[in-house]
């Protein structure tokens, strides 16, 4: 029997009646919500902070760090690894010791490019989206330049985001000359969902490496990293893993590859056998091979309890909880906002859909400005999208009916108007 | 009027009187340092945390991430400029805008080392030191493999490190053929200080660029990287400057270098117009070119009060304690430890020691085991070094004693005896 709030969900339903039925809803008391009616739809820049997470620091700083001084590094050195599988085997669909947590995205993704890049030595292209994440597209472009490689480049569909067509077409212009198929599995902007499977199956049957950022899908969307055969990932926990701002980043390499590709930057949490500081780089065994430096250690804390609420709550409950709250987004826009001229910037289709929507209008930038005024947060993206939200942990029905109410109100004052 | 403790320190010396007559006693008492016996010596490999840290960390959790969210970006964005000023004009004799908080020295000193090498494509080798630390070794091997360079190694001797002539031989060995020289400025183990300014003016000579490891010298001795003419730099803050267990790194570029060098991990921290996310990397002018990925903003935060507190005590005052700490410990090597076969692995010359020493006997793996089990702290360094370090802002004189009587005490019983 299908929840009360199971897609296609109308706005004329009760929010009070949906958040009562909603089986996440107790999640939200897990987490530091100052009093107050913000209304905060930007949980997919940065997640609010979980109580559990406010508690770990404490405890780090005051007892680990202050106590066990050095000797906390007898655990802190699995930390990595730890949240990495916890992550990986929980909710990306990864096998144990696929997943590791370091550093940051942008790291991250230059670090497997370069080395999916070195791994297809006598291809020239790698195949991304114009509409791709802004850092991995600066991180590609420096590597074409210092690789002496090419982007092709895909103009998809701003709102549907590229599909496996647009794959396989930019394949067949580049035969055999295809070292990286790299795209963001959820786009920022449109929230479209790509055909992770798909486009990994053409990517390999072109002989490419695929790397994706899963940035914002992880916590928000299921993966299936190792039933869909995907090589390489990234992404960043401090959006719906609530991991905080700036949390380090998590990188993917499926088993059979991990010894095959090489980490370019070869540190010592990578070295086996790191503390006898030996002469000779000799990677650890594992997805521990690709770490680098010294991991912060206050992040790391902070972004396990994330995860682990994640985790604890489950995917499949997420998803549901993301496609009721998106669905009932839009047709609260459809009834209010469009006609006032805003228009849908995000497939209709939930299963095309992560767990944010944007919705655009000329003013968008300005009437940004004036919604923070008032207490409402989404983010703004140029040139016309402000992006919402709806983070299944957190975000309710009674935030998203409220906001769209506001947003109404302050969209019938068109900007300089 | 010299202070008592002024360098040569007795062994016969009253540690109660010392740490009476201590200028900078009083800066202990700003850090969390719980009750018991424990004898902390290895303060240069994870610093004790400042009060201040873990009032601000909680503050940056409940108040900034909780309360703020997203618009917390507002003023996180400027942090790692801002600690990396404090840091770089306080404690380092750089200019503004020269140093910048971010990632791991391991990814900073990669890229550094990466730029360098664009910088001088028709130049072979690297010249470094077998004894530098792992991590730089180790990140140089691989740009080496990757970039069809060699390392020209350096066979220091191991007490008291590479010396202008062993950089001038090595300079004449491949001349017009070295693109980089890079060494750590406080060696790790040994404590021996590099020449900074003959090396760098050396290097320079012979048409080079310098990269120094000051991970071991930050906070623990004055550095002038302006007047040195130092082209690059990185390092820690979780030593000295007890930024917490894997505190960001920073990194130093100088401002001439700035826009010549190549960061080549472009990413969106290092965006002219970041949030614009527009076509085509364009570095942001100066320093905040060289961010790559989302900082870190708890590790970020601990790590500015353990800087501010390095700050106010002053530089010149953090060396003078520095210098008594290890004196006096010297001297009570002498007195009681040489007698059991111990020998000292650090340079006796004070002008050339940084703030830690590094004692030497076959069973050192053993005695340190047995030494943290009685509660005394120090880092054993394969495959005979025992490495105490004196954090002139924590570390007192009686500590010190307290530790050389027992590492005595257990030193009587030889390993297996």
């Amino acid at each position: 029997m299908p929840d009360p709030w199971v897609s296609p969900v109308a706005a004329t339903l009760d929010p009070a009646a949906l958040d009562a039925a909603d089986p996440l809803a107790s999640f939200r008391d897990r987490f530091v919500i100052p009093d107050g009616d913000l209304l905060y739809l930007d949980g997919n820049s940065l997640g609010r902070p979980p109580r559990a997470a406010l508690e770990r620091l404490a405890r780090v700083a005051s007892q680990e760090w202050a106590g066990e001084l050095i000797r906390g590094w007898d655990h802190w050195l699995d930390a990595p690894l730890r949240v990495g599988n916890l992550l990986g085997t929980e909710l990306l669909g990864a096998r144990h010791d696929e997943v590791v947590m370091c550093d940051s995205t942008t790291v991250n993704f230059y670090r497997l490019a370069s080395a999916a890049l070195d791994a297809r030595p006598d291809r020239r292209f790698i195949v991304t989206d114009r509409a791709n994440f802004p850092t991995d597209r600066y991180v590609l472009e420096g590597l074409a330049r210092d690789r002496d490689r090419e982007i092709a480049w895909l103009d998809a569909d701003p709102i549907d985001g590229p599909t496996t067509d647009d794959v396989a077409a930019v394949l067949r212009t580049h035969p055999d000359d295809v070292a990286l198929v790299t795209l963001s599995h959820v786009n920022y902007r449109s929230a479209a969902i790509a055909n992770l499977a798909g486009i990994t199956a053409l990517a390999h049957d072109g002989g490419a490496l695929v790397l994706w950022d899963l940035s914002h899908s992880a916590g928000a969307i299921p993966v299936e990293l190792a039933a869909s055969g995907v090589d390489l990932a990234v992404g960043c926990t401090y959006k719906y893993l609530n991991g905080g701002p700036g949390a380090p980043a998590w990188m993917y390499v499926r088993g059979d590859l991990q010894a095959e590709l090489r980490n370019p930057i070869q540190g010592w949490f990578g070295q086996a056998e790191q503390f006898e500081m030996g002469q000779g780089f000799r990677p650890r065994p594992g997805i521990a091979g690709w770490l680098t430096g010294t991991p912060g250690i206050l992040g790391l804390a902070a972004a396990e309890e994330g995860i682990r609420l994640s985790a604890e709550a489950g995917i499949d409950r997420i998803l549901a909880k993301g496609i009721a709250l998106t669905e009932y987004a839009i047709a609260l826009h459809d009834a209010h906002l469009a006609p006032l001229g805003f228009e849908l910037g995000s497939p209709r289709d939930s299963a095309r859909r992560g767990a944010h929507v944007s919705i655009r209008r000329a003013d968008a930038r300005d009437l940004t400005r004036r919604m923070i005024a008032t207490g409402i947060v989404p983010d703004f993206r140029a040139p016309d999208s402000i992006r919402l939200g709806l983070s299944p942990l957190t975000t309710t029905f009674e935030e998203v009916h409220r906001a769209i109410e506001r947003i109404a109100e302050l969209g019938r004052v068109q900007a300089g108007g």
